[in-house]
């Protein structure tokens, strides 16, 4: 399906109800927001389903679209929505299109508007957007640029394109203030996250002349630094920032005696590999494996594990 | 000066010389590598001084433009060299033109191009290399990449315009790797600095329920990480992270005896103030000083009298 078919489709439509996927980041809330805003431009009734898991952070930016559940007879649209599996707790029914950017879009959707080469989903909403209402409002601008550099780390991950960049500067050209939203929402931590990351670089161990570095994470940690799951995001790519890493390994423990392990590797070792061992699977470059084992031991046989990789 | 009268100057003269500043960063040494590659296609004698203070992460990229110190004669040309005081140790001389995006610019050469709406010296250099070549080879786009990205903290900087962002897309459209590059040059550290910032991050202290936030650097923490000065990079932004942070303090420990505190502050608290108290100075919201104390002292000193300022 192109922009043109979809935006046909939604001008055909009224009474959206837009979801995000489950643990939402900032690409699902703020293109979902960002869609909303200009669908009541447009006169219509929209609002995106109130995701019981929408952080802090984002809450602010996203307020105002936030609606009632399902009451029947919807046009429901999952944004940055890759599976139905995905679908925010709560929610019970069946989209009638899927607005997304993931290649493991399962067509879950009675129509798709997928395209896998944008680095988030704000980018498609973007194109979507002007289409159906011409120019962006400063507002949207705003939610869209969020998006944007939520998926793209701020501009500075590998799957950042020309486009990405040329969309983002289409943005700041209409006003949005990128200093104070980067500030916020990529530049800012909890103090309980910057008290965990101390503990965590501190329990770093590096093999293989750096080739293989290994971090966990304890519940006494948790507990010491005061941090809570919010706090944990994208730990696992902590150890891929030293120099020379090929295999980065996060160990978690869990509550029940349990540990849970993220690996990150670079080629040409494959984390699904190594984690499969243990019972896990994921892809090749990233990965991760739960086990019945305490982190320490857990980190050290995967260690060994990747250490037979690495010849 | 214009970007057309610079580059008729350049055009009307051979042999030249390129300085890069002090303590050099990916924009002096990229941008000058850039130009100095444009000269030579041009036919031009060319070379970058070879400044003794190059980190061992850039000398690759720049390795092949470094020459000779000066014989006379030649056209010295300062790149993102805001003052003769930053002319890089071992070179005595003076310039006959610099480029720069500094707006202290002293005036210190005989001709300046200065453009201080750009992010990085390195856009300056890119508009100057299609003026005088056309097109910009690859090797030109990877070095003005990197020159970009560095002094806007990889697009995540206040400093990022719609601009900067538009040259780095063009640079993506000839086939620079970003990725590589950023994970190179912006996403990976050594060992030792992720050791010492775990100290530092477990030495942290926040008052004023998180507005004032103070880190120290001893001696001990330097010894114990194996960090070196190289390690040191962008420490005084650490405080500056914690969300709600208005004052960030950093203290290090001095070889005599003496501290050095880098305090950054967001509006309204006047930074140079603070540090006025304690004999240094600087700008409103970046600045510094240097006392005859130990650093604990130095940094209580400093959290009192970001007190006043607060209320």
């Amino acid at each position: 399906m192109t922009v043109n078919e979809c935006a046909r489709l939604l001008r055909d439509n009224d009474d959206f109800l837009l979801l995000t996927h489950t643990r939402p980041d900032g690409d699902t809330l703020c293109s979902a927001a960002a869609l909303c805003s200009a669908l009541r431009r447009m006169g219509k009734r929209a609002r995106m389903f109130n995701n019981p898991e929408i952080t802090e952070n984002y809450l602010p930016l996203v307020e105002e679209y936030l609606g009632e559940g399902p009451r029947g007879g919807e046009y429901v649209v999952g944004i940055d929505l890759a599976s139905d599996r995905m679908f925010p707790i709560g929610f019970a029914g069946s989209a009638a299109l899927s607005i997304d950017h993931h290649p493991s879009n399962s067509g879950y959707a009675a129509h798709t508007l997928l395209d896998a080469e944008m680095a988030a989903c704000g980018e498609i909403i973007m194109s979507l957007i002007r289409e159906l209402c011409g120019e962006l409002t400063l507002r949207e601008a705003e939610l869209l640029y969020v998006a944007i550099a939520t998926d793209c780390g701020c501009f500075c991950f590998a799957n950042t394109t020309a486009r990405t960049l040329t969309d983002a500067a289409q943005l700041l050209e209409l006003g949005v203030n990128n200093g104070e939203l980067n500030k916020t929402f990529f530049r800012s931590f909890s103090r309980a996250r910057i008290a965990l990351e101390g503990m965590i670089y501190s329990s770093l161990k590096s093999y293989c002349d750096g080739a293989i570095n290994v971090v966990v994470i304890t519940r006494e940690m948790m507990h010491q630094s005061g941090a809570t799951e919010n706090d944990l995001d994208d730990l696992a790519a902590l150890p891929g920032k030293i120099l020379g890493n090929i295999v980065g390994i996060t160990v978690r423990e869990l509550a029940d005696g349990r540990s849970k392990a993220s690996v990150r590797t670079s080629r040409p070792v494959d984390a699904s590999a190594i984690c499969a061992l243990f019972g896990g699977g994921g892809h090749f470059m990233a990965a991760g494996c739960t086990a019945d084992m305490e982190p320490y031991e857990l980190a050290d046989r995967l260690v060994e594990a990747a250490k037979g990789y690495l010849e």
